[in-house]
């Protein structure tokens, strides 16, 4: 911004955070240092914080501060049934609806061969072990609908059903509030195949 | 994101930022905590660090880390010109130029109010002070070409000179390599106006 050293590496280090780039950098560190010092203050903190404490679950994979994440504890919850996310995100979209009650597994990314991300990089076989453990009995695949979360599902659900396991996959349909006129061709096609 | 007391806080903290939303605050601590903890670490020293160091220049009001900063104690500078910015990017894009060798004036701010933002709030009297050091013959006003940075410049401009300063404004035009089909209006009448 004006060749101070401090204010530069803020900057620089702001724009490694994703959608981020040199003009929001220059924003945020102008917001931060002219009129929001005590935020800055709380990032430091939130970060360091999370960057010391946030691990993986050892069974579920998601984010949690022990080694087993409160979900995978809840004894309340139905472990016959086992939901496979993308990210810790789509987790908690899942977890806002209240509709579902069993465990999850959350691949904390997806397959895409073109960026190098292999079954290794997402824990497959992690999740293989785990659905095998012979309490689990339906495994829901919820990876997003978009080309590389229906690969990921496609190459789950064929291997979980080599291993005799129920897989099934949230339903493709029309959005709830929608008028058709303005709903894809692709999501109508599916919503018709798919029609109950 | 999925509970995490933690993570819920770096989220939290991360939506303080400008331009920062829910959704891209769980993106920016997902990407943070998932792929680049090094880059988290290295964002925590670098807010630490400016939020510890940067202060105000004492002569020009711009972030520095020094009492006085490098531009204004840089005696190569034509002290006679004395330049007024906005921001300290402001004063970065004035710089890049490589066309101006005077000193500046940073208001961190404009008059805006609307947001209760008032001469006292950008520190106009410290600039009518600095302008009428006797050293400074003009000063340059290079406020933002918007409603708010025009007013500031107006303002400004009239006070310097009520006290027999000779004050001048970046030139309005067409900027350069565009066509003029597709300038707007206000900018090609303005070009006209003051044409050379």
């Amino acid at each position: 911004m004006a060749g101070t050293h401090s204010l530069d590496a803020l900057i620089q280090a702001l724009r490694r955070l994703p959608g981020v780039g040199m003009k929001s950098a220059q924003r945020m560190a102008f917001h931060l240092l002219q009129h929001d010092r005590e935020g800055a203050r709380l990032l430091v903190r939130a970060l360091a914080d999370a960057a010391d404490h946030v691990q993986h679950c050892e069974r579920c994979h998601t984010f949690t501060e022990n080694t087993i994440c409160d979900t995978c504890l809840d004894e309340r919850r139905d472990a016959s049934k086992l939901c496979v996310v993308e990210t810790p995100a789509d987790q908690s979209a899942l977890e806002r609806t209240a509709a579902y009650k069993g465990l999850y597994f959350v691949l904390m990314g997806k397959l895409s061969p073109l960026d190098g991300i292999g079954p290794k990089d997402i824990g497959l076989q992690k999740l293989f072990e785990r659905a095998t453990d012979g309490v689990v009995q339906e495994v829901i695949l919820a990876t997003n609908f978009t080309a590389e979360g229906e690969a990921t599902a496609h190459v789950i659900g064929e291997a979980l059903k080599s291993r005799g396991l129920q897989v099934t996959r949230l339903a493709r349909g029309v959005p709830a509030g929608s008028e058709l006129e303005y709903v894809d061709l692709g999501t109508i096609a599916h919503a018709l195949a798919d029609r109950r």
